[in-house]
């Protein structure tokens, strides 16, 4: 719906609804058409904005490597453009990895914040699967099955059989055989190679709700529960049953904790 | 605030604020005045609706044995009362029970549930713990230590020492010294031995949120696990780190997944 | 079968078969007794030992409160007894308790360490359920409900309805009617009330297993989490659908579990 | 050491020690020469028999496509080479495969089962990862990072850098480079494709202990629930901590398990 501009670079985004502002990220291959399925929930009571981070959907592609810092400034440019003073944030995997970022630069933009998915660091085996992924790059099936299927819960995956090859022919057929969209695949991908917070994250104390997956091999629980110990101010959920992928899987569970706890008054512990 | 008569007896409810119906239904020990410190959140976009059951609070006592089917009613003759078509129920533990009971009997009354810390049945396991209840329930510390310290996750109990040891004065000096309300809970411990909805469930399609506490030892999570195979419309959150009393040791997760679970607007899951 | 003394008191121990010497070390209510089902498969290549702690078993009552402390110079006792220059320990619970104090004070006596549902501490938590044990101690029932279905998981509870049944009608109309025995249960659980071994496990280097009970819902897994990270040497197992009596319900695992790790070789790791 | 002939084909296996027969079934990856580090440990009281799957190590390769079925009957014609009457079977993911499909048709030559990191089926997921695997078969840093890091825990890859490194550096160099190795691991792949012994466990009374890794993104823990809840005399354990390749990652609890749940003597429960 509208553009920005950060340095020479067209950024997308879109709004919608009125409200208290929230912002959602996207993981690495998403855009802001993945989140059709909850504008209506999200931008019933809130100002729902979609952004699309560079090389991701209509934003500009980058010709160059770059990491997520580029994409934080793209998000502080956002507010500024907007003129949102604070707003609540909700990121999931890569765009989970961003907020984090950002929350460790501009706490004092952020009222709450979200968290599908998200590890503090990318660790030397995320690396090395992020690798794996990018050397598959220049074969469309061969990128189909090296990332999707661990996307998923071995459980959503077995079950969605229709769903789930109706996406890998569309995928397949389209998406992973664009060639452009393959490089920007690669460069976000490396992107998020140095991604580390675990310094910057000592003293932050933004209101934070952590989901884990008890079946996500991407980024595992485990690295869930080391982020809820090193964010003073987290609380910490899992779903049973969901893999990497949680806001397809558990849609209904990702929008009621999302606009639950971005939305819901602060209690006053002191009465307790 | 205000009474309305099931049958010869006086019931207590109040009602806070306006919008979408939420009623509260208060765990065994509970009653209306436990919902402090989420009364103005809860109230800040729902009509939201707290009760105690009958033996509960301000609530009429019972003088013989009864069992939950009786609290089913009274709600039931609350929402008449009300002029209630459809409501949202929150349970927790004996509340949750309850809700169960009477979405197995009304569930064209109830728009969506939730559930804490909830069984759908009373095991020989779990009633004899009931029984154990009971037989201490002569003696003010012996009921404190057998009942108390299992509602809560060892990591709660441990950590606030202060506010552990204050509520062990207050109930031993002044709630579980009171023969009337003793006499109630022993009378309310015993109206849940009954309760299996096993059957009654079948063919129940509410849209239904389960959550269960990884810490919790009186209605531990594998009781929950079989409920949401059981529940054909649910949906299953684990609360790592946290024990029965959900509720307060978990107080944002309790609000957000109430809240978000109740008034999200349904997805509309063929766009996906 | 035979005696030995320590200080004034006879304490009772047993000894089957020939090979590696294995101690194993009683959970509170338990004694040589308990160990039937097992003696033939832990004697067929261990000198297996069984020992009843003081207050236990056919060992001397004690007259007055002592701690732990006391049962570990009656373990070190036995061992100058039979002139055994290492051993190796098996503990479940109390048992366990005592076996990670003795390694704390005599760490060369020990070749192997096996804990079963075993704690590093008593906390506070801990310490006030075992003050309900105690509070329950003067009615047998009372005493079976307060104890006993939380020392199952509610699956093997209410799975063995028979043979619970049976335990019921036994320990009521026997053991836990029996005043000198009660008197030693109250004196035991207070002896492990100052349990607490976190430094002294500092520098401990005894190769040790842990193993954890998924529905133990009196010394949780979480408790055996932190002990695996405060004892260098150790590893850690998780038995799930089994509750703080793992030896009764899993008695296969149990059985696999101790002697494996007991009579494994040491593997050359430097191979690797 | 040894080699027998499967119709055409030779067999390659090992023989170490005496005593109770033991089979060591190898992953997808390993051969006779991976059980370096336990060949002392296990062949201490037991008759241990190693064996190359045709397609693996020292055995011959084969030259088209075949399913697991295949390697059943190698593994019965080595049974009846060395006049074995009944063996017990430890099987590590493909061998464990191996192994349950085994035990479907020859029970009655089975004493025990022990199962490492094995699911009962390749679902559709599992297919779809097997295919990306074979997908990066052409280059051998393709096949590194798309096989490799998943199969460890992310702590055990990310804790042994050194070791990892080696490896990676061993693999690509050499075994992932040489076109024969890889057309083989294409071929034994794809001999998974089709395991399901669903419908045919249903009578299986073996003995058998499963062994979950709470961290095995290829067969995760859920798997062996299932699978466990299929064989009526099963166990089960879970390895916190552990990934996919929990021999290396947890060679302590590997040799336990497996030495104790083999050797031990069968508790006669009639006692309890």
């Amino acid at each position: 719906m509208a553009y920005f501009h950060y340095q020479d670079k067209k950024v997308y985004y879109e709004i919608h609804g009125e409200g208290k502002p929230l912002i959602l990220l996207n993981g690495i291959m998403m855009s802001t058409k993945s989140w059709g399925i909850f504008l209506e929930a999200f931008s019933a009571s809130n100002q729902l904005i979609l952004l699309d981070f560079l090389d991701q959907g209509q934003s500009d592609k980058m010709t160059e490597d770059f990491t997520q810092d580029l994409q934080v400034e793209v998000l502080r440019t956002l507010l500024a453009e907007l003129n949102l003073e604070k707003v609540s944030l909700m990121g999931i995997s890569y765009g989970g990895e961003v907020a984090l970022n950002f929350v460790t630069k501009y706490a004092d933009k952020v009222d709450r914040l979200v968290l599908f998915n998200t590890s503090h660091r990318t660790s030397p085996w995320l690396k090395d699967i992020g690798d794996a992924w990018n050397l598959s790059s220049g074969n469309a099936m061969d990128y189909y099955l090296t990332t999707i299927p661990v996307i998923y819960s071995p459980e959503f995956y077995n079950r969605n059989r229709g769903w789930m090859d109706a996406r890998k022919k569309l995928l397949t057929d389209t998406v992973f055989s664009n060639k452009a969209f393959m490089d920007s695949m690669v460069r976000l991908t490396r992107s998020a190679e140095t991604h580390d917070v675990t310094e910057g994250l000592k003293g932050v104390t933004t209101r934070t709700l952590i989901v884990s997956s008890e079946q996500d091999y991407i980024t595992p629980k485990e690295e869930q529960m080391a982020l809820h110990k090193l964010l003073k101010n987290s609380d910490h959920v899992i779903l049973p049953g969901a893999g990497h992928g949680s806001m397809y899987e558990k849609p209904a569970l990702f929008t009621a904790l999302t606009l639950g706890f971005v939305n819901a008054k602060t209690l006053d512990m002191t009465v307790l």
